[in-house]
């Protein structure tokens, strides 16, 4: 186990990298950075980082190798005919699981350890309890470096299949979109009727909070495959109240696309025989392959 | 200010009506009720309900009637010529803003005071804390039967204008149905990579959670049309990263379908150059008629 005092390098100081490095050099870490076009050190390096003049440098400087690029296309170029054996390196660049998979493979070839990870968090939140960030790959390299991590945000190991943390994040990322996407046509709707948005707001948190409620069931639901014991609400009759919600949008003078998708999903399960079952049976669909639909 | 003892009519005994009844009842309200087709009052009659034989002797009954039928179409029928002069109507039967604006106006005109509202629970929700239902129209109608209401649950006055509760309650649901439409696609997608719904729900809540906190200032955002100050997060990064949720979705076996109108939107907007704006600003969009697009 490390305990402040070790040494990291930093790659990559995009707007991500350089909250990343703060926050290291903020908790006593000796921090090395590189970035491919310079100038972005300087007010790291004011702070006490150390700038490297190549990506190799770099890596030589400390055992513990962030990064943080564009997308592992850059990753993999950046990281080309580096000396990487014995280190190990933490990618937090945004990917897909194939992408992880691959890095793990090619990184434990070159003799390094290799984790990989998810920051749920934008640059401020960096360094703040607020952030949470997901990793997967080898635990022991997380393990000797999971305090030094902590530093950054709350940190959550997910397994040691690499391609863990990319999933976890997209899928949160999803999530975080279908209420953000909802929310913001909710929005329309009350103003629509001349009710403003901060006037709105607080009955549309309470609801979703206590709609949220109802995930562990759909969850539970949609292990079992049971989506048709204990039913209040059936999908039948959702999907034909839903129409409406598309009908008062237009009524009101809104683009209704956002609630186009979910609509035909309704009715397509209903079609397929489910309609006194659950609106979570919907998530059959979703696992259908396009090709076969 | 009525207390416990108002004589209460309910038209319509659905799952929704059985349990309104069955709530005013509960509380010790005499209650008299009536449905189209018999049968669907034993258990209250045996509770201690009146049932009266037509809707004319129901609504002679009380000075307070609640309806909850299918729809708006069918609550017009029931109660044409039915003597309505001096009786409280509140309408519980769910329709669009447009619809509780005509009924307003029909049975002012025949002396009649209205309320229109919208029920925020299942049935199984009813007479708990859990149950919210929203109100709007005759305030003094309101204010009078107020305590009577509450029995069904927390009540919630919106204003005089009629519409105002189908339009919040559609507002609802419609952030609700990109909640869960959000949380089935992130599902599916934690469990084509092995990872069970159960095991990546309480993640799943707590990020929600926290990315519901950013909707006071989406609200203010909307609010104020500026979508361009204090940016941590631009659209163009977003519609930039978001294509890769798709094609994960995809990679990983998935129909993509619930993410395709909001990267369209995203991609529409970042296109009419608000790119370095903030996500919020999509409602611009949304608010678009679409004869206009
Ligand atoms: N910002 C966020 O809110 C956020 C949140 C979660 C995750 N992330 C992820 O964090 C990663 C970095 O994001 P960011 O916000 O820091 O992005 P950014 O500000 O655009 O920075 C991009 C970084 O990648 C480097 N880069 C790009 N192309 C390169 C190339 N061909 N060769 C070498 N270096 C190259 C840039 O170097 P130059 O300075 O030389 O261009 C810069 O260091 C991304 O994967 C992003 O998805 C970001
Ligand atoms: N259930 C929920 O979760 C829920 C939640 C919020 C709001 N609501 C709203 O509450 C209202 C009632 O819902 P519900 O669940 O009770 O529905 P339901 O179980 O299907 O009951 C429908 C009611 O409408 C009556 N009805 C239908 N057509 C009629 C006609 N032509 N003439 C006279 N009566 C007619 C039915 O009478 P018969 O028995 O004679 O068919 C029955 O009393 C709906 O507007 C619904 O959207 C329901």
């Amino acid at each position: 186990m490390e305990t402040p005092g070790t040494n990291v390098a930093v790659l990559g100081l995009g707007a991500m990298g350089q909250a990343l490095a703060a926050a290291f050099l903020g908790a006593g870490h000796r921090t090395t950075v590189w970035n491919r076009t310079t100038g972005k050190a300087k007010s790291l390096v004011e702070g006490g980082a150390h700038e490297a003049a190549t990506v190799e440098q770099a890596v030589a400087a400390a055992p513990l190798v962030v990064v943080c690029l564009l997308d592992n296309a850059v990753v993999t170029d950046v990281l080309a005919g580096t000396d990487v054996a014995g280190r190990t390196v933490v990618n937090l660049t945004n990917g897909t699981p194939r992408q992880a998979r691959e890095l793990a493979e090619s990184f434990a070839c070159r003799g390094a350890e290799y984790v990989d990870g998810g920051i749920m968090a934008v640059p401020p939140g960096i360094g703040t309890d607020q952030a949470l960030l997901l990793y997967s790959g080898s635990q022991p390299a997380f393990d000797r470096y999971r305090d030094t991590l902590a530093v950054l945000g709350t940190p959550q190991f997910l397994g040691t299949e690499p391609g863990l943390a990319a999933l976890s994040d997209l899928a949160l990322l999803t999530g975080m979109y279908g209420l953000f996407g909802g929310a913001l046509q909710a929005f329309a709707l009350a103003g629509s009727g001349g009710v403003a948005a901060r006037d709105f707001v607080p009955m549309l948190q309470q609801w979703l909070a206590a709609m949220a409620t109802n995930l562990p069931r759909f969850a539970e639901e949609i292990d079992t495959g049971d989506y048709a014991t204990g039913v209040v609400s059936n999908l039948a009759m959702q999907a034909a109240a839903f129409p409406n919600l598309i009908h008062v949008s237009r009524e009101q003078g809104l683009r209704p696309d956002l609630l186009m998708p979910l609509h035909a999903l309704m009715t397509e399960r209903v079609a397929g025989g489910h309609g006194a079952e659950d609106f979570t049976g919907i998530v059959e669909l979703i696992r259908t392959p396009e090709e076969n639909k």
